[in-house]
């Protein structure tokens, strides 16, 4: 009967799936463990702002409607808050969507994108989705520069899109504003430039976000952003992107018209407004770090000096079995196999506490 | 500077985006008017279980964590609820990514989607955005009755998906399950059926949900379902989808890992237990269904038939002109223009009080 079906298209065989972070519940049943800490997928461990859940609480009450297909409210409260119009703003079931829109919306099959390596798995599942291929242009060793001059000189003709992660997933690092303004004035017409800005508001940086500076000058530059990180929304799926409006209007062509739950756009605007919960969510994420790079240090580990909420190491051996036991312990973090970086491991900044359990364990296993 | 960017797709270019039912916030803010009802999206007026809005309350301490990425527990309960493996279940941010997902996985460009006229837009627009042409048969008038022989006559080497709503948006009508079970057992290979059974828990026929019985005999099915209609979950986006394990297989392999919010997958798990409630929606909508009927046949209007919780009728003037009439009375209806049908209205059944407010307005208006 299996040859009665249509058969999938050949672009998306070769595919291989996004590996996510294991969940807490997931690892509770497989290996009946109930005291889980979870440092695998850059959470916010103080959850969202209290306002947050207060404005779930309230709209729970209208959840039989769809949600607002324009996302009114909240569009209008970014671009207040980013001093832009909300013409310039599309709003996404996470910023994954939006990725999958970039692509679907610009990249002709046989068409190109490329990006910096290592960085995060979903620009080439997207890429080749459209039926595009990807380039990878590594960062520099050994610590993890971006050399945009190197991405610049090997653009051609068929490259539609630039993604650039910035703080970089899983490296931490990030590009200078100074070098991003001026590869988006070289670029050639006919691309944009992807710049996933996931972590920014972990880079305190005065200077950055000068993304928004481009977009109001109208360079073809989209940036994506998330209520998944420093917002503690990841639950409820809703990122958005900043371009010009003939971006925008392009991705509001294609996107499905109910994409963003009215609980996320609820709990969204809350968080936008607590300006107090975000700076208590900074210092436990400049304290944590400090905290891990110093007992990592002590284990004769130098992390990548990293400007988000997330740092990678080298462990000087296959991380999978770091991977394993720290998971035996209760623990869960990413291992760098993912990342083609197999003697590596990724590690979310948690709570004090959570950050000492993960270091005594680590040095347990490594001992 | 417009010319720097990068040109939308040839293929998207022309594709009219889905023109959503009006918000009562939308309404409220443009008409300043404050009692607004909303008859146009086909959403539960009872709104969701009480046990959903429980597992809400309690998910909420959960949701800076990302969701479950297999919707491990729904998928579970949907399996044992309808006597198949969990490995023939997807999970969608409604079904309308799901729509999306299909079309993506088996049209490559140039390649056509056949479906019934009038019906829900998301198809075309779906099969637009992979590409490829989509062609429509006409249900037979005066009743809306579906004609599966002359789409079977039709079909051709590049055809590859059969989009069957049933009840059909916006007529109301049903499919037999005979004859989309005779019409299964007819289809060449290399396509797949896609009954959309959105409304499919209004339809009292113990004979109805045939779908599931030939996924089980593996035929090339998948049965589209949805928490949005009588579970009252539309504002949380969450629908799903029945199929053999080789299309569900293809279906995960591009789904984005974290599409479903975990909010939307306890609330499902807990309205999917509470039978109580689903019949308390159902009684609703069969009661009002005679009410309405009755109410419009005093006006000399004769509404199709229905088998959902909607109710699709000729006004015999344009129904653009009812429409603007009746939103100035705080009350939302769909136009029929959208469907084709320009005398048409399509209006959802709500409470005893909501259609009594419609009935007397309509009555107004048309005097």
């Amino acid at each position: 009967m299996p040859d009665r079906y249509p058969r999938l298209r050949s672009c998306l065989r070769l595919i291989k799936p996004y590996i996510p972070g294991k969940s807490r519940e997931a690892i509770a049943r497989e290996l009946g463990l109930t005291d889980i800490v979870k440092l695998a997928s850059n959470e916010n461990p103080l959850g969202p702002s209290p306002l947050a859940l207060e404005a779930i609480g309230h709209h729970c009450q209208e959840i039989h409607y769809y949600p607002d297909s324009n996302g009114y409210n909240l569009r209008e409260a970014l671009a207040k808050k980013q001093g832009i119009k909300k013409e310039q703003i599309i709003l996404g079931n996470g910023s994954d969507e939006l990725i999958g829109l970039l692509t679907q919306a610009y990249l002709q099959p046989g068409e190109e994108a490329v990006t910096i390596y290592p960085t995060f798995s979903e620009y080439e599942i997207a890429v080749r989705k459209a039926g595009g291929t990807i380039t990878y242009f590594p960062l520099e060793r050994p610590d993890f520069n971006y050399n945009l001059d190197v991405i610049l000189s090997h653009l051609t003709e068929k490259t539609r899109l630039v993604f650039i992660c910035s703080p970089n997933n899983p490296t931490g690092t990030i590009i200078p504003w100074q070098k991003i303004t001026q590869f988006i004035e070289k670029l050639p017409a006919g691309l944009l430039v992807v710049l996933d800005e996931a972590y920014v508001e972990y880079v305190a940086d005065p200077g950055y976000g000068c993304s928004i500076r481009l977009i109001k000058q109208h360079f073809p530059v989209i940036s994506l952003r998330t209520f998944s990180k420093i917002y503690g929304l990841a639950g409820l799926r809703i990122g958005y992107a900043i371009a010009p409006e003939k971006i925008i209007s392009d991705l509001n062509r294609i996107r499905d018209p109910f994409n963003v739950n009215s609980l996320a756009q609820a709990a969204a605007l809350a968080a936008l407004a607590d300006e107090q919960h975000l700076k208590k969510s900074l210092r436990l994420v400049e304290k944590g770090r400090r905290q891990l790079t110093q007992g990592l240090a002590a284990m004769g580990l130098a992390p990548i000096p990293s400007r988000a909420n997330f740092i990678f190491l080298d462990v000087g051996i296959n991380s999978q079995k770091i991977f394993t036991q720290l998971l035996k312990k209760g623990i869960i973090i990413r291992s760098g196999d993912i990342f083609g970086f197999p003697t590596f491991i990724r590690v979310t900044i948690g709570t004090e506490q959570q950050n000492h359990r993960f270091l005594e364990a680590l040095a347990g296993i490594l001992k």
